[in-house]
């Protein structure tokens, strides 16, 4: 099968040369006696260009040749002739051939340096593979985003999410390549589980058990409600063995996973290198275009090292994936700058260049209050030591550097108990954690990520204070007792990164089938 | 940080110079005045031989030196110092150190040609980073499968586990590999879905509201049962709306998927070459093996792509991973060829060599027909054509060609819905579909696909019949309206293959956190 990506690559080659291809009509217009097609099989992100010229155009039954082109790895099992040799459609049927529909082109590969494509097939034969109907609904009018969600499973053929979904594949590789090359080991922790470890925001229960008509409520004894903060809150009786679930599948209250990162560092401690990638999920009943039920995320975890190595491996892997995408998905991310952000190739050539700005919390907040102080910028939300930092303080810090900032050493009231309490916070009024979190423009936080708490006696104490020192969260704090050594990991949201990556705004818009409240169709 | 990796791949440049590593002990043994440490970080599978001799090593607290080692990428945010200097540890304290205590250790690299391992460290200076206590679960003593089942969070510290692992992580890449090069588009499919299109075996509920505390029956209204065969039984009314979902999360009854084939064709009719490959999921409630209630498979589906391709591009992609682990994983499988599976790197080498047999259900059944008259071989099942093959068949066949077999277009009343109804069953008393089922020995089926039903009548009628017609499948449908082309694809469970390239007889030994009935720890 030749592909329109192996036209692409080696039309020099081809030229003047007989090549047959299919591929789907993705636009047709014709003019009197000249048809032209543009015609896409998605191996690459331009269509080519089809010239069909009346009487010009071989109207018999398909030659020996095209049959022998499309049965040619025919061997071994193949009992039966399943295309029936087709015949060649005549000018006034490929003329009339509507959007998405399916044909086979035989013709000469001519080049046309003058134009914008450099090479076109001056067709002697065209045959139908299959019809797509008038009411086919990729018209060729530009759809909105809105009416493209409401058919997800046929979105991809348009330019727009076949860019996005090739952007997404390429640097899911990237990201596999980079780790690979590095010799880090890739774990995959479980999808279904009941460490309920973290206490990160809304669980899905797994059972398969009937579910009752009512709804739960935030006390119901077996309510999946974790608390969204992250200390000193009660946890929800959810780990305690209900009655209810012996009859269950796995004879306990199962979730879905909200984060690997607790099982990877198990990992971490056998490989010293490891990351899991894979679908995390959050029941969190609101409808923003940052947040889907499903979504994947990478979390990298590495042994005998602490936060500054973590923060360079996190701008490093950054960079070697932006470069890598604007080198295998060039068509598509000028398509995105053309179409969905001006000066989207500039913003991501640029990261590449800049070395990124690491920065206290303590100091943000200085720098902040000084900033509102002076009235330098206006904030709607002052910002006290021991505040979260608003969306208009990340986007004032991100453009104060005018480049990506890691913001460090947070408050470890408003960080989860597994991050590692600093010993010397210096300068901070209370506690801090060895942690960050990536700020990058338009996108705020991109990556988060912390040095683990290493010491036995204070991360057993402040799972406590969390509520999740629990008998199911015992093998976390063997991880401490059987030889603990720094480790330091972080996690970026793979949507999030394909939205920085593409300037698409919604993350329904870069998931192939996404799931949202009310929404798990497909 | 240098890893035990780095030290391995570049020893003869160290020669006779000073090095600090970081590691566990794995094996320490003394004898008067020279003790002997294993000492491994997991970045390779084989650790690296410490030699402390009394009287030679520095008990002065750590040197400038290793703090510069240990601090080399410090910079920027790093306000704290988290690692005080430690002292030296005393040859006493050294050799009481137990396994899987955590070291930093500074020395000479000696190269020492006649022994098994190429080179050691001749340490002067060792420190401790976390002790591991004397009830530490990992002791000298060959430990039980079984026994290391129960830590699942510890056992990858075994060199079993360590070699099964890394063979998973090198495997998975080789497949990413494999597609990227011929480029596919990685396609992540959904987890959670309502469309129950396939029919195929027990369904995991995904919910936010309470389980009620009763089983459900198999006629259940809200039963999530699905029939396991695959034809013109009855489908349950799953996928009809029902009142107690209105208050779920997605409003309707929600599952984890069984696979991500039919989502991922819709995205082969845009981009020719897709693949997903992630978790899937089946609450069958069956304590064996080979089976898990959550693992991942890899399905490829090709355009404009009929069975004999597919089946060439099965064969390619499964010699290339094999080829491509026995190239990166070279100490684990030797090591799994000695303690695992006899013969092991001998099995998988013969296949890189062998075209793999193709032959149709029908003449397979005629054979083990034949074989059972002439009484060449005794089967405890008789077959016959409309039968599936019992594994006492699959292993007669695999042994009588002595390679992998591709049997092919099986009986349609035994096979799915989407599977292309063949156009010329060649010989066959009854229908066949456009499939197969790749056979190897030891692992039985190892991959299974077909060429899919591409004429949308026929398709709409086989889906009638298996009762999977619904609205939520309307989509799927429209795959063959609008531009219809034939597709190919297929499954292969990655468990399977992982045990295939090991040698590891149980599913539970290859997953990080297996989960099976009652059991989904961690």
């Amino acid at each position: 099968m030749i592909t329109v990506k192996d036209l692409t690559d080696s039309y020099k080659k081809l030229k003047d040369k007989e090549v047959s291809l299919s591929g789907f009509i993705k636009l047709s217009r014709h003019s009197g006696s000249i048809c032209f097609i543009s015609l896409s099989d998605g191996t690459s992100f331009k269509p080519v260009q089809i010239v069909i010229e009346e009487g010009k155009i071989d109207k018999s039954t398909s030659t020996g040749a095209d049959k022998q082109a499309s049965k040619k790895t025919n061997k071994g099992a193949d009992t039966g002739a399943d295309k029936t040799s087709q015949s060649n459609l005549s000018f006034a049927d490929i003329a009339k051939l509507g959007g998405g529909s399916a044909i086979r082109v035989s013709g000469k590969l001519i080049l046309t340096p003058k134009n914008k494509q450099p090479f076109e097939i001056i067709a002697h034969s065209v045959q139908l593979i299959g019809a797509s109907p008038e009411h086919y609904p990729l018209q060729k009018k530009r759809h909105s985003v809105e009416f493209l969600r409401e058919i997800a499973h046929l979105r991809p053929r348009t330019n727009l999410f076949s860019a996005v979904f090739k952007v997404r594949s390429v640097a899911s590789f990237a990201l596999h390549k980079y780790f690979n090359e590095r010799n880090y080991v890739y774990v995959n922790t479980p999808i279904i589980t009941t460490s309920d470890c973290e206490g990160a925001g809304e669980l899905f229960t797994v059972t398969t058990l009937p579910v009752a008509s009512e709804q739960r409520t935030a006390n119901s004894e077996q309510g999946a409600e974790a608390p969204n903060s992250t200390t000193k809150k009660s946890h929800p009786s959810s780990l305690i063995p209900h009655p209810s679930f012996e009859k269950d599948f796995f004879k306990e209250h199962a979730y879905l996973t909200v984060s690997g990162q607790l099982q990877v560092e198990a990992y971490a401690y056998a490989f010293s290198k490891v990351y899991t990638f894979g679908p995390t999920f959050r029941a969190e009943n609101s409808n923003t275009p940052r947040h889907a039920a499903e979504f994947w995320m990478l979390e990298p975890e590495v042994a005998f090292c602490e936060l500054p190595q973590i923060m360079d491996i996190a701008e490093d892997m950054l960079k070697y994936t932006i470069a890598y995408v604007l080198e295998n998905a060039k068509d598509e991310l000028e398509f995105l700058d053309e179409f969905v952000e001006k000066g989207l190739l500039d913003r991501l050539n640029k990261i590449l260049k800049q070395n990124f700005v690491r920065l206290p919390y303590t100091e943000a907040v200085a720098l902040l209050q000084d900033t509102a102080k002076n009235k330098k910028a206006k904030f709607e939300n002052k910002i006290e030591w021991g505040d979260d930092l608003a969306t208009e303080h990340e986007k004032f810090l991100t453009a104060h550097f005018e480049k990506p900032v890691f913001v460090t050493d947070w408050p470890a009231s408003i960080k989860p108990f597994y991050m590692k309490v600093s010993a010397n916070p210096s300068g901070s009024p209370n506690s801090v954690v060895r942690n960050f979190d990536l700020l990058v423009n338009l996108a705020g936080e991109l990556i988060g990520g912390s040095q683990r708490e290493d010491c036995y006696e204070t991360l057993k104490q402040r799972m406590e204070q969390a509520g999740v020192c629990t008998i199911s969260s015992k093998w976390y704090l063997d991880l401490r007792e059987y030889g603990s050594v720094p480790t330091s990991g972080f996690g970026i949201g793979f949507e999030r990164l394909i939205m920085y990556l593409t300037g698409v705004q919604n993350i329904r818009d870069v998931l192939p089938f996404p799931r949202t409240p009310g929404n798990a169709k497909y």
